[in-house]
């Protein structure tokens, strides 16, 4: 299969660059029925961009998704699910950086792609822009889950540089602008940030990933780790994933690393053929670890959403 | 995989349904550095419009692509390729009718649903409107398969109902509205239509498919048969495919039933429960073999994109 | 997916060669627990040998399955079931004759590659042997299908060359070394045969396939036709396919050509490098659509084995 | 796709049980001309072994291959490659203890199954057994990396416990039973394996993996990354991946756990229905982490030939 589809039964096929007009994505294998509407959607891109202005990216543009197709009159129709995601602002923030950069088409374009910078979308692992596509689709495979199988799924940052943010309380977590499930720590995070956006640094974060699984679903193999893991390995800036199971219980750990994204200052070249850095502007997130928890999530849930239909089609429920 | 994609390397998922806002496609696999437009896809689309007036379906709405990804600059990056239709009127025309028949997510949607109705747009076979979809993404395919190896496909109607059409030029066959490709026969052709038009009648259709493949592809075997026959039985209201193999060539003929589509009068029940006919409105297509002619074009070009990638994978070329 | 593989959740993958040591295949996606043994296999594989010695190709090796995995204490266990069935007398008869023609490896290899004879197994088109794997991962599709669903099929010889021979009766259809479904015809079809044996000629047949799905599968819709429909174009020899449904029916008509094998006389080179052609040697079968019978069976239980898991995992049944 | 194959173009199927007759693979994808032979399989096989009798496994009966298919004069070509291993002491050792605990098909068997015990080798995580195959497909695309693209792979034991060792010598690690990069430490090694197995205990490991992608592979970006860690991802006993990339190298490290399989002892039932644990007999392998590294390095190969035909489909190289 092609590189920017997820899943064999449940699954999600994205397209779309911050540069161009929309981002998007297609969800098959919906079953049909389920209540589905704009808002559900929306509700997680919300969850996604960053909630103190101050403290993430600067770059906030709302995102407004609307439902193409596989919905009708408030339920999915088990038909596929499109989700259309319009850019905003594209060519006064991207479009002409990258335009002096290298001419698609020509010479450099040929180099441009040997060198594998365009893979950077190419096999799976998303950039900060798509991820919004893949948080979409996230949000149905929820649905779906919460709701025809009670399944529970909830990630928190367990640790940012040095910091050890144990779990404490799920209301915390519900509340916290950075993911952190203990309210009396927010404040510390935060100097901490502070601290490395000011030095212009950046620091590392550990995810933690706990799915509950009632019956049937109660035993769940490894099979069901490997698809788990596998997806959470297919996520931007993701260094490293640890998974455990119990009854009843699956549970991932997930290490992003300090660097906003994998190939920054990119290796470019300019149009008169020479080697460039592409270099980022703007403030940096000093953690990209916080902003990736809402799409390892999404993540997580597409995983399920395609393993159950599996054991469903297997007859094991 | 789910039931609207086709291909694996050169890979197509549409969405989308008559009754909603839009439908489109997701292109996977194109190779970058394709120069690509949008004139190029809207050509395609209007090549599929009937171009009689008066010859063939009432409904003519243009169909406008928007390309939302994957083309940068004009070149194609190697990114997906997302491909936009808006929808025109659909109030008015569809949505009221289909909500007097059945509401979704109740029980009559669960007998709509099992009763396989929905199907007909399920599992690959596509709707008269999904078509469009197929056709932007098959002129991306014959882009592709033109200008980098080329490969010429061409289709015409040999048949309908009764009456033989022979090929003689493929001038004629070009400027043809029914896709004919003998002009001296065009009005007998018209006054058939005509007729079964007055009598609320359709009629079947021959299509006959060529493809000439040049060097490396001269000697395709019964592998590249297999991928466009079963291309070619994905379409709509296709009841038979035949097709052979020469050294350069491949040839297919393809059997469309008269009926204008397969379910209709559809099978469906209304607001009180009570089995229902949907019955279509307006004047009926009396041949749908000569829309069919575009599409089938359309699949024959991403079976043949899908299969050479195939064959550049495995060493052949 | 590579070219031997057929299904998605029940999926089959076929290997071997006539002239190596042995054919195969491993049959994913079977449910567990159904009860599965060796005769259950060797009764399918039975059946597709010529029934009678005179009657069709000479070569009637007797072929035996193993068992190799997936099945435990007489039942399925969900796991990949391998079936393994030796070649006899390979050297004697093949071996040879392939190795005064070409060098694998060599220059010759390349231009046998490159001219597509190797294809000729490589995209799902089975050779005459390898039809034996298809036909024993078919026994266990069917078995699974019909102990569970009550899903019946049935295909006959329903036409060879200008010999009209419909359906009469299930039993005598049981009988017939012939698959033909009235016995009081096959008197008529062995002269038909033996003429054409005689003459060193070939002739064609249609085969009429009859799938009959009860609840829940009786609506089956396109996307079942569509299933059946490629399954059916993808065995050897198959010129047309022609399909139609009805409540609780699928219907089909497969065209199979003359002569015994595609590529007879093939295109290879010597060992000088010459072009040269490979004949085959000894009494060549009349009619290869009568061995095809339970080939279009075994490939159509596959597709339906693929579509039913299908069905199971959208919850519709 | 089901849950024992690996990749999409260069695609492995394995099959078989420790307790059947048989164990093996079927590898598509693999191009035309490949010099292939049983000692370059059974080679890889061997080194899988545990190389000193009293140090691993007690377990050590002689795996001999079979290449029953695909392998033509001692090439490849093009078709599938079955490769078939033998069981031994197949009765004696597994059968019994399996039929005491539990009869599939019976009521036993559905708890069996809907408990997922079943899943630890239905979902791509191999049984130790199993990895046999997965050894034997690996050298085939290990074979035709090296020998078409000069790519270079290597794994080591970096870490045991507590016991830090570090990469010194490639020699020396071709030579080492344990898999240590440094013969000096080989003792050390030893005596702390033999302490953990005086106390029938075990101990984790850390396996580090280096791939040199020579040109045009040489900017792999994040595709391969991907490709490569979702496939270490799969291989039993692994609880996290980690990994990084630098020009013309991919890196991973791979942390094993210190059970010797993840289900041990495993949850079953008796015949009598009741709760049952299925013990180990026979001494443990204080350090499955040892075992794992040529099935690493097999997952590792098998990831880049599929990652490769990608590319080649692509028009990268």
């Amino acid at each position: 299969m092609a590189g920017n589809s997820f899943g064999t039964l449940f699954r999600v096929t994205s397209f779309g660059e911050s540069h161009g007009p929309a981002i998007g994505c297609v969800v098959e294998g919906c079953p049909p029925g389920l209540a589905i509407d704009t808002p559900l959607i929306q509700a997680a891109l919300e969850r996604r961009r960053p909630r103190l202005a101050g403290a993430l990216s600067q770059r906030s543009e709302p995102d407004q998704v609307e439902i193409l197709s596989g919905v009708f009159d408030g339920r999915s129709t088990g038909q596929p699910i499109a989700l259309l995601i319009r850019n905003q602002d594209v060519r006064l923030i991207d479009y002409s950086r990258l335009d002096r950069l290298f001419r698609p088409g020509h010479a450099e374009y040929t180099y441009w792609h040997k060198y594998g910078i365009n893979d950077h979308r190419g096999g799976g692992r998303a950039s900060a822009r798509e991820t919004a596509a893949r948080v979409a689709a996230g949000a149905v495979a929820r649905h779906w889950l919460e709701q025809r199988y009670g399944i529970a799924l909830s990630a928190w940052v367990a640790c940012i540089g040095e910091l050890q943010l144990p779990f404490r309380d799920a209301a915390e977590l519900a509340r916290s602008p950075r993911f952190v499930a203990d309210a009396s720590r927010e404040e510390e995070v935060e100097a901490m940030l502070a601290r490395h956006r000011a030095d212009g640094d950046s620091v590392g974060a550990r995810i933690e990933l706990l799915v509950r699984l009632p019956e049937p679903f109660d035993r769940p193999g490894d099979a069901w780790l490997d698809t788990l893991g596998r997806a959470l390995m297919g996520v931007n800036a993701v260094k490293a994933v640890e998974f455990d199971e119990a009854p009843g219980e699956l549970r991932a750990w997930i290490a992003v690393k300090p660097t906003p994204s994998v190939h920054l200052p990119r290796r470019t070249i300019d149009k008169a053929g020479r080697p460039a850095l592409l270099m980022t502007r703007g403030k940096r997130d000093p953690c990209v670890g916080i902003r990736a928890v809402p799409v390892l999530e999404a993540m997580a849930w597409l995983a399920l959403a395609d393993r159950v239909l599996r054991e469903r089609a297997s007859g094991a429920c």
